[in-house]
């Protein structure tokens, strides 16, 4: 068992800091846990007798019985007295919520925590953080309640930031858009666990398959390399690179003080790590969802099917400035289509069914050219506002996707009639996007990843 | 008053091809008409008496009372003669929906339908296309149900698209994205009213301030950038120009038969007409709601404001790709914000009011820099789920954006809380993106737009 385990997975949690006031910090970790986790809570309250209907201590060492996870929100000048206690009491892990350390000039009060932890065997993560949520297990120190940040439902992607501000926004934006996650972790000023210490984690964790991480800066650069070079041949390691640019690299060093050194060093390093950038936070996230839903592509062929024209031209413009290939089908493809498809369809590349597709036209394409050896990925457009398309293509397309033959994704943009199918796609593995730039980038993301599998090992 | 106006503001419709069934395009046609058109409505079809509780007609010819427009909704075979009832009936402007001419090969059709629209000074919009939506007027020729594809409120982007499907789609879109529109034309083959005539109408057109249009190809370019050279120093235009690689440009071929010529030619014509290119329809948009609401920047220097220093560091990345410029604040300025505003705000650029800002500091900082002539833009990042955050920075950007002394766009990234307050902003005239890259990019439009304005006259 990795010792970050008791982050994950504790059977008892303590919350020191708890309080009874709703707006502090204190408060809103504390109900988190109340209100979702499933193991023992003990609230640390010198004050308190009981919160949130949880009995309260007045220090960790008062509890009646072992606490395998602290979270500790306290003013950071008592920090180190209570990861004292933590060590009297055995706990094996501490998440430090508390700011004030050497973001605002207090190294010395950050060092004094750092040794306490690793003499005393504790691991940290933290100081200055948000945290970690776990949408199995339901660890959740987030201080925000869920009205102004939502969390997401149980998924596969797990998401490592630098930033608490970043972290915490986008999991709120993928919480409403209905994707899921497996684990966040936000882990400040890394003080002990850092990016690194968390991917070799994630290796070995079942519940994630794809992985994602905000970077701004890195201490240990080679290290984290030779470790994301290890997972990546296992799970998809997608990053984004806060600082790419010199004036962002100077905004980095005035928000967390790293260094963030040359941009062209990072990109060759990640390439050579074998990790997949992204260009944002929500390019990223369509990078996760559809790496973890799709199968790698095996090369750069790319099949579009469209029943729009236009979408059709979009859709290319955008595989071909991504420097894919518009696969050419077979013969025997191009023979079957042209004898079976309505005599309007235009059989070429965009595949064009046209406005008056009905969901069996699709169907006929894609049991066609889901063996034809000289396409390696589909493009699938759907524009559902049309009078021939019905709920139906939604099981067409799931019907394609989990035969895991070639990787499929979907364009479809629209309005409520639209969002209420793309939902469903979602729901079936279908990774739907509203632009075919966002189509055509996640696409290169599976080809890219196919690449990486083919050269490791 | 131009000969374009009767497509948009006509006082009578008449409904050629109204049928009785639900699912055919004539009958949802003379539904949207029924259902929203304030004027008198004529269904024409010879074998009905009434249809939605509207005297039908054999012929328009029948009619006893004057009709300003035709939409035709026939066979194509049938569309010559009922154009020549319409010259009879001295109608002056025809939207032909009807499908089946140059696109399947039948030209010699086509030309007769305009021959005779020509020799009868009826002006056509289309053939093969899906015609006007007025948000003002309510004319409406989309032959799709609300329920498929929703209609926008009124607002004052007009679009002109080369592709029906693209059109549609967009405008579901935004009308589920609650954003407004003045017109919408699909012109389809173009067969008269062209992209050129629309912009010159659209340059007059007094509830149009920003003109969106989406091209494929173009038959009269030297005429088209002539027009756009004027109508741009008034309002500005933004284009998608679909087949922008060769390839794209090859599926231009198979969908619309036009040439779509190089594309550095187009770019290198769009820039001397001063006509903003967007690399898609939904930046396309994104460009179009900036520039309705806001005043052109002055120059390229942008001032950041964050309440999350991670995302200040992507914004500074974003607006450096762009070509802009981070504003250095002038000492004033810089003076003031450090007196006043709390003690861990990192005043500079970005402008970092940390985590705890409130709809106060925003206040404050906004003030201070509306009058720092150092600074052309701001790029305001207001992240919702923090605790400081309250719905009265929605008033406090609001005021800002109200002065028109400097533009400013919001970057605000989330789930319900989030969107909640965003929906209020865009109300309020603040265009509001999820992503720092839309909001760095629609900044670089007002840039754009300011320079054109600049050079104009």
């Amino acid at each position: 068992m990795s010792d970050l385990d008791p982050f994950f997975n504790p059977r008892s949690v303590a919350v020191i800091g708890a309080s009874r006031e709703p707006h502090k910090i204190g408060h809103v970790i504390l109900k988190n846990f109340v209100d979702e986790f499933h193991g023992e809570i003990y609230p640390i309250n010198p004050h308190a007798h009981q919160i949130l209907g949880k009995k309260a201590y007045v220090k960790i060492t008062d509890v009646p019985a072992h606490v395998d996870l602290a979270v500790i929100a306290v003013p950071a000048p008592i920090v180190p007295a209570v990861m004292q206690d933590c060590v009297k009491k055995k706990v094996k892990a501490a998440i430090i919520i508390s700011g004030g350390f050497s973001e605002v000039g207090r190294r010395d009060l950050e060092e004094q925590v750092a040794a306490i932890a690793k003499k005393g065997n504790v691991r940290v993560v933290g100081v200055n953080c948000i945290g970690i949520f776990d949408a199995h297990s339901r660890i959740d120190t987030l201080f925000l309640p869920p009205f102004k940040l939502q969390r997401p439902h149980e998924g596969s992607i797990s998401f490592i930031s630098q930033s608490g501000a970043v972290g915490s926004v986008v999991l709120d934006w993928v919480a409403s858009e209905g994707f899921g996650v497996s684990k966040f972790i936000s882990y400040g000023n890394a003080t002990d666990v850092n990016e690194t210490d968390l991917l070799e984690y994630l290796y070995e964790d079942e519940k994630t398959k794809v992985i994602c991480v905000y970077l701004e800066g890195v201490k240990d650069g080679r290290r984290l390399l030779k470790v994301a070079r290890k997972v990546s041949e296992k799970k998809p390691i997608i990053v984004v690179k806060g600082g790419r640019t010199e004036a962002g690299s100077r905004a980095v060093s005035s928000h967390t003080g790293s260094l963030a050194g040359s941009d062209s060093t990072f990109d060759a390093a990640f390439k050579q790590a074998g990790m997949i950038r992204a260009d944002g936070v929500i390019q990223m996230f369509d990078f996760a969802r559809t790496l973890a839903h799709q199968p790698p592509a095996k090369g750069d062929r790319i099949q579009i099917i469209t029943n729009g024209g236009g979408f059709g031209v979009l859709a290319t413009d955008e595989l071909v400035s991504e420097g894919l290939k518009l696969a050419k089908m077979s013969p025997h493809s191009e023979e079957k289509l042209k004898k079976y498809l309505p005599p309007h369809a235009v059989v070429s590349n965009p595949l064009d069914l046209v406005g008056d597709a009905e969901p069996k036209d699709y169907d006929f394409a894609l049991r066609i050219l889901e063996n034809d050896r000289h396409i390696d990925a589909i493009l699938c457009i759907a524009l559902f506002q049309t009078a021939g398309m019905s709920s139906e293509v939604v099981d067409v397309i799931k019907r394609f996707s989990d035969k895991r033959k070639k990787p499929i994704v979907v364009c479809s943009a629209g309005g409520e009639f639209t969002k209420k199918h793309t939902r469903l796609l979602e729901r079936a593995g279908v990774p739907t996007f509203d632009a075919p730039t966002r189509a055509a980038r996640a696409i290169k993301a599976l080809v890219d990843y196919g690449h990486i599998m083919a050269h490791s090992a």
